[in-house]
């Protein structure tokens, strides 16, 4: 079996770097001990071992396909999603009144980071139904919740989130779906929706469609939007499916994710389709974000998922592979040992070490934004300052893993040099695979928005400064170890960069000129989630220190050793390479705003 | 018909930016002037519109493949390389004397560069036989040129060149396939050669291959490396053409450059398989480096070309497509105005400029690349010194457009959002095609090396010197124009960068640490191929700003003021990261060496 993922370092940074134990300490969580939690853990890691790698090349090689007014996916689809419902992980972090496990959320997204990097064309079907249930159960009415959620949580129904048309991608103000009143209190829906994922495929029972649409006579923009239940099948009173006019017109081919279908649904073609209004009207989009803020995490997680699973398999390639000669003195190559493992030259070992960086920093950020999320909802008392981390951290936990993942996986490509290209080679399925993560859930471009433009700005600034404050106290804590005072202090004198960065940009705001206030936002991202993440890395680089001083047999002294080492070279490599960035951030020169008379031709 | 590349920009950099008429004053060239190249390259124009580009997308998704001993390929490529014969491209660097248009290299590669925009999986062929049939007329007995070179310019014959085996890619020192002496001067020549472009295919009526093999009884390494031709089938003393015991014993699928087809070749496995010396025994790696050295600009070539048709078609879907609203004062939304086309969000323009900095500034590198070349032969009394540029230039020019073309073509993705990923538009191919580049004929790993580990220290640091003065050169005359001296003064202040990381280098080489010496390398490519392009920004926006003096009217304002405006973004976005980068290179500590104690798990 390959490897694609690392328990010790999943249980490390759970327990160890992000203490969850102490989350159990909450009452939502004290049935699950360190010990249960591992035991489900391993019992996901044996589903992906034995279920989800094995036709992970296959599922590339055989897209899910739309013939004939339907969408054909991977045969095995079918019992993956029973045995998903079997596992418990599609309501593994609903609460028990409503059929799920009440596991927190970390332990959630640890199942799902373990089964993504097995196979990422399949957790999404799971993902987007639990997704949609969890919008149900917590915004519809109780009897919603009942027709539907228990058929979901067991696999044999889907979700899904319905979100885009045609002429509205990431421009959800000028969504066109309409939803005309019925006297029953139910709607007819009409419209188009594109870009479904898990829209449509044989395998499920029904399929349930979160949508949003327009009621007639509702606002224009954004504040006119309602969310409905739409279901492929609507429960007609003697409780047998009757079809629901919705149609499946058609699906999108893709780069990669090829096994997870994407479908373009038709409803309402026949004025038939049914929907039934969740909350209160207009408020469809505030619903919508809390599926929208908990897939943000879930792309972030893809990220890191698909980066690690490259890192082990470029590894391996590098652990088995010779080619060249070491370096002696003079630039002669040692000719009397003859070829060389490709992981004794330092160039690989560069892409190895930068792969490990940025998958493991990233599976951190993910698991630290999950802790958020968990103490928010179990600690009533403190929830508003878990909340504002979470929302500092949610566009960058999106964003970190998919851009830098990028990064990561085109050097475990190179790794391979020709046979990276070549598709007996599963390194070119990574790359293709990842490059989803950026677009999904709202771009690059839409999470830099939201950072510098909505974050930072938010509550006067509250939401930024208790950010800083959590780096800082992580910063006290390193400088406290003789082994990471140093790095400490690399982080500390990041914090002046971000504050001259935010005194050139903010009066720039105040005066009124938003877009050239948001113009380098993606750049400010980069930077600002290169900080997050060697934050990360440095409270990894505390634990693994303290681990290495304590009598802790848990984790073997290599392991602590390299994950101090990879801190380092995060911090060499990459961290370093801020100053810049923020350096050209305040640069007062404007280049790329349409007012300029110069425009690309 | 589809915008890959401009003519506009191509002309403005070829006879102004890089004076091509001074080049045609020389003996070898003069024969041609401005209005007989422009011709040229309009009928490479025109047979790329009609035959190159309809084609491109069919080839990627019905790749060459290889079914029953045999690879086969788009039908149409046995018309399209006569074509290519008949247009003058294969020979169009060739002398006269040899069948050639006798052009200089530079309008050979602008020919290349259009149609790899076009379909970027068609040229290899032509490219590889040109070279191939380069190797026999310079260094083969003459009786070989006149058997195989006339028809491989004419395109009815093709050429490769056969280096890499199973067991050595990178590393040609471990090459086994062996040639045994024949009492007639021939020899016969055993073993396999794999990712061999262009290795076999149905319409070439022969396949003339370039193979390095060891002579029974050579020197171990590099230095007992012989190279041969090896037709497919040999030539009979009565003409006709026989087996040469060449099999193709299966192809390599790929991600991306799927048309292009790439074989595995077994040699000799009968015993029968003829090869001709070229030149002397033992020196045929030395033979090879000329069309290897040819081949790295063409690969960067292939990169620029690519990131040149992403550009214009991201440029495109920019200027159609309406999402969003523009941002007002205090972040609000003008919804007055309703949605915007997203060539007016700065982020979009942003990611448009970089990609335009990125393509235009590498197409530029080559052309200067290729300008060096022209003179070292054709001006005889100084060809010393435009080879030493050209050896400085040839690892960079082979891996900024490779590198930094990818980082180009994920941003014409990105401006597409999910339409990117979608199999129905085109930049998801470019983004599979592109990944190549940097692994084509040395990895950017070992381009890196051959910058700092050779050429930065060939000939006691006189390479280097020659180049920095070149650099200066334009620099001086860059500061002497008011609207170009701060971005001259800004190149200026990157060569204390480079001095001060070589100082920081070179007494670590001369204390005979290689490995650390080197270990770098990739970062050190980085920010010096990052300067190259930059002063290839500085010498377009020196002329860009002549000629908008000048009343020169060859070309619009708007077009001229947007090559100044690029510049400036290359400057801001681009050079100003490179700072930080030297930083690093410069940092004591280190974390890639195979002796530390740490180690990727």
């Amino acid at each position: 079996m390959a490897a694609y993922f690392n328990m010790e370092t999943l249980k490390f940074l759970m327990f160890n770097v992000h203490k969850l134990e102490e989350l159990l300490l909450n009452e939502r969580y004290n049935a699950f001990d360190k010990e249960s939690i591992l035991l489900f853990l391993q019992s996901v890691a044996d589903f992906s071992d034995q279920d989800l790698y094995p036709i992970f090349k296959e599922m590339d090689e055989k897209p899910a396909k739309f013939s004939e007014g339907k969408i054909h996916v991977h045969p095995k689809i079918k019992d993956i999603l029973i045995k998903q419902g079997e596992l418990g992980v599609i309501g593994a972090s609903f609460d028990e009144s409503m059929g799920g496990l009440q596991l927190p959320a970390t332990v959630m997204h640890a199942a799902y980071f373990i089964m993504e990097a097995a196979n990422n064309h399949i957790p999404g079907y799971a993902g987007l139904t639990a997704g949609a249930a969890h919008l149900i159960s917590s915004f519809a009415d109780k009897k919603y919740h009942d027709q539907y959620v228990p058929n979901m949580l067991s696999g044999e129904w889907s979700g899904t989130m319905c979100l885009s048309e045609p002429q509205a991608g990431s421009g959800l103000s000028d969504i066109k779906c309409s939803a005309k009143p019925l006297d029953d209190g139910t709607f007819l829906i009409k419209g188009h929706k594109i870009f479904i994922s898990g829209g449509d495929h044989e395998y499920a029972g029904n399929i349930i469609h979160l949508l949003l649409a327009r009621i007639e006579g509702a606002p224009a923009g954004t504040k006119g939007i309602s969310l409905f239940i739409v279901p492929k099948y609507k429960i007609s009173p003697d409780q047998t499916l009757v079809n629901n006019d919705v149609i499946t017109a058609g699906d999108f081919q893709k780069m990669g994710q090829r096994g997870y279908c994407t479908a373009h649904l038709v409803f309402g073609d026949n004025d038939q389709c049914t929907g039934y209004l969740v909350g209160e009207e207009n408020k469809g989009l505030l619903y919508m974000f809390q599926m929208m803020n908990d897939a943000r995490i879930a792309v972030g997680r893809g990220g890191a998922a698909i980066a690690s699973a490259a890192y082990y398999a470029s590894l391996q390639y590098a652990q088995e592979r010779q080619q060249g000669r070491r370096l002696l003195s003079g630039g002669r190559k040692d000719e009397a040992a003859g070829p060389t493992l490709i992981i004794n030259h330092p160039d690989v070992r560069r892409m190895l070490f930068l792969q490990k960086a940025i998958y493991e920093g990233s599976l951190s950020l993910i698991l630290q934004s999950s802790i958020y999320h968990d103490r928010e909802i179990s600690e009533k008392e403190n929830n508003n300052h878990w909340n504002l981390l979470l929302e500092f951290l949610t566009p960058i936990t999106k964003t970190y893993p998919s851009e830098k993942g990028k990064l990561a996986v085109d050097n475990g490509l190179q790794i391979l040099g020709g046979y990276g290209f070549c598709a007996d080679f599963i390194l070119q399925q990574y790359y293709r695979d990842i490059r989803i993560m950026s677009i999904y859930e709202g771009t690059t471009g839409i999470q830099s928005l939201d950072l510098l433009g909505r974050k930072v700005l938010m509550e006067n600034g509250l939401v930024l400064k208790t950010m800083l404050a959590e780096i800082q106290h992580t910063i006290s804590e390193g400088k406290m170890d003789e082994r990471l005072r140093a790095t400490a202090k690399e982080l500390e004198d990041q914090l002046p960069l971000v504050e001259a960065t935010l005194a050139h940009l903010i009066p720039i705001a105040m005066k009124g000129e938003t877009e050239k206030f948001v113009s380098d936002a993606t750049l400010f991202m980069e930077a600002v989630g290169t900080i997050v993440v060697a934050w990360q890395w440095l409270k990894i680089g505390i634990t693994a220190s303290n681990v290495l001083k304590s009598s802790d047999a848990a984790f073997s002294a290599s392991m602590l050793k390299n994950k101090l080492h990879t801190m380092r070279f995060f911090y060499k490599y990459e961290l370093a390479r801020n100053k810049s960035i923020f350096k050209i951030i305040q640069s007062d020169e404007v280049l790329t705003l349409a007012e300029d008379d110069a425009f690309p031709d």
